[in-house]
């Protein structure tokens, strides 16, 4: 996304490409909290993100080939919001974060669990959950019928925060 | 090394401690360019990071327990920068950085091979590489005299710098 690229390195692209964090944290929202539309990613956020800067990131986003917008069939007014391809194979990324980050910083445990599924469940799990996500964003049917990596991880969460009441 | 965090979500929390781009850039270089003095860092930058902003993050990254800095036992005027266990632990997210680089941006081959030989070398090859990263930096004597994982992707990149002439 950005203009000129310092260096072919793929470490560094990929940094110019995501490098401020409100573009990541959305891309999270999205595959995470299946949060599809302006007022959800807005209203649910857990980091208190301002409309205008949400509205900024999903139009780069837009723009880099991360999310397409489209119109709500369900609600004509409203533009739904999808993982591409590219961003949807962000997953393996997002799990290394999410793995280094709670065990190196003060992360919380109701948001941490997902985090420790995706790392015990490995390539495999990240696999069953780029399909689910392909089903989902893309229309591609997920393969098998097996149980879904994210009611794991929901599951997981649920049970998180009925141990925090 | 931000002073509020926005929320306790592990993915969050490492964007807000390394979202900045230049503060990964610089532990990338430590770790896979063993650049180890203020004036290799700077002098050797692909990216061409200005001094002002590498002594930036070399303060910022210090105070977040990422790096070290010492005198140089063989240059006593001289600094010398090491990683902690902390940042070697960001060997998989770097690696991960790299696969998803290399395949979805413009990189280029030379500087694309150490991650496809980190991508290919999965998580058996990160251990390798941080156990090398202990020696170098901590001080911890690596187990095993097997091949180092550092030689090999040294020995991948000198092939491919021989290949672009």
């Amino acid at each position: 996304m950005s203009e000129t690229q310092r260096s072919g390195c793929p470490i560094n692209l990929t940094l110019e490409a995501l490098g401020d964090r409100w573009s990541l944290i959305v891309i999270r929202d999205l595959m995470f909290g299946n949060r599809r539309h302006f007022r959800e990613l807005l209203n649910n956020s857990e980091e208190g993100i301002a409309s205008n800067i949400l509205a900024d990131r999903l139009k780069r986003l837009t723009e880099g080939g991360f999310i397409t917008r489209a119109d709500d069939p369900s609600h004509k007014q409203k533009a739904i919001y999808s993982l591409t391809e590219k961003a949807i194979q962000l997953v393996p990324l997002l799990a290394a974060m999410g793995a280094w980050g709670r065990r190196h910083l003060p992360a919380t445990r109701t948001l941490s669990v997902r985090a420790e599924i995706l790392e015990e469940g490995g390539p495999a799990l990240w696999a069953d959950f780029m399909a689910e996500l392909r089903e989902a964003h893309l229309g591609i049917p997920r393969p098998g019928t097996g149980p879904k990596a994210s009611d794991q991880m929901r599951d997981a969460y649920l049970a998180a925060l009925a141990e925090e009441d």
